[in-house]
């Protein structure tokens, strides 16, 4: 059955195949783009047959979100799935980080899908049906790697609340597939998206003491960047969780690997 | 030997009976005291002979953080260890919290913590010695139930920034010790203090679906207050492991349960 579908941060690369993968299982697919990116609607191509709407949708703004939402709604009359990506990968000593920057990260990896949660989730449980699919990548080549600790938190957290929402909303009806890929992140480009700490002092003084290291987990961690096929299996595995019948969907599916893993 | 203590948190329970604790144990102790709170030092009776000095601390403002480290290094030169203490547990389905309120409680229980570590280390790194002390709850009682998610988080985030600083500062020779205590939580006041979501909607419509969850999961969190006893056994096992000299401090440990614990 053909379902309404929110796709946010359509404008990654991982973004863009899950659109156009539902659009071509013939879903109705609203592709979510930050206004603040350039031309972000040129990367989705696909041929007007399918049905196929970017919108705007900042995740950081909860008036963007409620907008989409609200035009989703009258458009469409519901939202059957919504589908989750995950934000950036922080990577230096945890104390060159500004509060301001944790601030932000936690914003883009928690409070971004609370507002999107907290938006669709009145409809789905009134209706006593939907679908939340949340891309959260493996945890297990960046736990413990120095530098990274505020990735392998953000990772750990999302996860977490991902959980609590799939057994809190059980009686409501309300479904939960986490799709957990084989690369460390998915994000815009060809490379891994970092963020660096804003205390470049401080960066330097764990330098001076750990030569080299910096240097050692941004090579480490271009090695884990993702490929098109990776991308493509976990586009797949998304619309296949979307088009599964309710009840037959698994809660957590990492393509590629085995038909279910526990991540 | 005599040490300089800054205690967060000063005018909870558990904080009250830390600063004592160390300040019999012949520490000069700052503790933090929020100005927000009414007559925060009235608690701290310790007779003038120990040296216990009460001060401003509002670990929500970069400022009054920043203003506070300044003044105890102008008065005594350095701050030998930090005792890092936990903030108040939130408790309702996790749909019904506002982002804003997520982003206070991360304030209250990571940010806060950011801002003291940022304002201690530079000098703690620059003599190659400090002590950082967490105090954790145990997360056993509340991991899995309902309705305390974002305590579970809150905790587990928490130990995972305490065991990452503790790696990173290896190579500074600062040390860091975390104390589990045996109960939830450890608060202001005689029994567990809580955070209630903001949305009373979405709550009722959980109370709706879920017919008494609350009152039981509120039932289940006043058991596991904390006791005079366990205070008091906390406060010990701080004051043991800042009095205790470098390299003999244990990085876990459990008081009450054994001499050791993985908690």
């Amino acid at each position: 059955m053909s379902q309404i579908v929110l796709v946010t941060g359509a404008s990654s690369d991982l973004g863009v195949a899950t659109a156009n993968a539902l659009a071509q299982s013939g879903h109705t697919v609203y592709a979510g783009l930050n206004p603040a990116d350039a031309h972000p609607a040129d990367r989705l191509t696909e041929p007007n047959s399918h049905d196929l709407r970017p919108i705007p949708l900042d995740v950081a703004d909860q008036r963007s979100v409620s907008t989409a939402v609200a035009n989703i709604l009258t458009q469409s009359g519901r939202i059957d799935a919504v589908v989750h990506t995950v934000g950036p990968v922080p990577r230096g000593p945890l104390e060159s980080f500004t509060p301001y920057q944790l601030a932000q990260i936690y914003d883009a990896h928690v409070l971004s899908t609370q507002r999107i949660n907290r938006s669709v989730l009145p409809q789905m449980r009134e209706r006593h049906e939907g679908l939340l699919v949340w891309v959260i990548p493996t945890n297990h080549q960046a736990d413990g790697a120095p530098y990274l600790a505020l990735h392998t938190e953000a990772i750990t957290m999302i996860d977490h609340l991902a959980a609590t929402y799939a057994q809190e909303l059980t009686e409501f009806g309300i479904e939960t597939t986490i799709i957990v890929p084989g690369f460390l992140v998915p994000e815009t480009g060809p490379h891994v998206r970092t963020i660096h700490p804003d205390d470049a002092e401080t960066v330097q003084a764990y330098e001076d003491r750990y030569p080299g290291l910096i240097h050692r987990v941004d090579t480490k961690l271009a090695e884990h960047d993702l490929t098109d096929a990776e991308v493509a299996l976990a586009a797949q595995a998304i619309a296949a969780a979307v088009s599964s019948p309710k009840g037959t969907r698994p809660l957590r599916y990492a393509p590629g690997r085995s038909s279910t893993a526990s991540g």
